[in-house]
């Protein structure tokens, strides 16, 4: 890829970046993940793979303001779009637009092309390890939604079976699992590197809070039992 | 204290309560560490010890609304005020006032009688360990800050001496160095025991993102300079 295109590109992407656990790093990194990713890979097409990265979360913006949106669909559509009008070809184009639509976790459209399986992977390492585990916290923060659930007993639920959205909640269903799902060598292999880091994480999280409520609970209650 | 108290004083607290990084779950870890704490030492007021917890954050709304107000001085009045208006004698009410105004920790007005050093070390507890990294990420959501700046030449600051707010900022700032600020043998104690785990989820994070950094920015350079 020649520099003027990249800059062309970068400088749409950044157009289209808003909110602030999608921010403009998390394209790098995807962007940087998947270079690492395709060393190990065969037939790349390198413009294809960067073009796709950069440009891979420009329909958030159109997700957020309408939330039945797909982001990955919108932003395919929008990529095509931009590409066909600064004089791409339909060909190039359109196999950006298939990694981008395909790169959603939750598709039923699952990616075909290597540039797609390369970019699926780059962004879920971004769910891993340390890194998955400080965008999910951000994001409750963001989205107000608590650590953890209190049961009706008054202890903390680890997130298994929760109905109620916490970061508990969305480390059982979504970080704990996300490790068995990448489609290649290298991208399996980061995630693996850094698993135990989450899961060091979870565990050191839950046993302060769930054992500082039990101990509590206990001496609060004999306290006031003595008292009444 | 008899439960007709302990209810009047907590219905006061969660009428107080609003943000969600220092939402109400805060204040019960913050009771339940204050009571194993107090476990040992001797002569605790356990009245003005519980008091004290459940009321310390009842100035955070005004705070908010005005920064230059201190939520420990003015959190301290808004209790005097509540429990004289309900009966409470007034040397109980200025003992729970003067552990509320001296538990912040940039306070000049360190805390003198024993409740107040265990409200002041079960607050911090609160910033420590895994805890600690999970309150300070939400907290970083909210207000739309980063978790890394990068310098420069593209790579990744640790956060040390950086002027632009981040996680890794705030880490070096402030969470690094919590460890040995504490006032009771029990809260040191715990504090060491959580410490590993946020050393380790610093150091994970800043490895997974500096290292991805690093080779993403060489290979990019590499296939942009090929390409001409």
């Amino acid at each position: 890829m020649n520099k003027r295109n990249y800059d062309l590109i970068e400088k749409y992407m950044l157009s289209c970046m808003e909110d602030s656990a999608h921010d403009k790093e998390h394209i790098y990194r995807v962007l940087y993940a998947a270079l690492e990713i395709a060393k190990e890979e065969t037939n790349v097409d390198h413009d294809v793979l960067i073009t796709a990265c950069l440009l891979h979360d420009i329909g958030r913006k159109e997700q957020y303001e309408d939330p039945s949106v797909c982001h990955a669909q919108v932003g395919g559509e929008k990529a095509f779009r931009f590409l066909r009008e600064h004089g791409f070809e339909n060909d190039f184009s359109e196999r950006v637009k298939h990694c981008i639509v395909t790169h959603r976790f939750r598709n039923n459209d699952p990616p075909r092309s290597i540039e797609a399986k390369i970019l699926f992977d780059a962004d879920k390492l971004d769910v891993t390890g340390a890194l998955g585990i400080a965008r999910t916290l951000m994001y409750r923060g963001i989205v107000a939604e608590p650590l953890y659930t209190v049961t009706p007993d008054g202890s903390v639920s680890n997130g298994e079976n929760d109905t109620v959205p916490s970061f508990f909640q969305e480390y059982k269903r979504k970080l704990e699992g996300i490790y068995s799902k990448f489609y290649t060598v290298r991208g399996k292999e980061i995630a693996k590197k850094r698993q135990q880091a989450a899961i060091d994480f979870y565990e050191s999280l839950y046993s302060e809070v769930s054992s500082s409520y039990q101990n509590g609970k206990e001496l609060l209650l004999q306290i006031i039992e003595n008292d009444g």
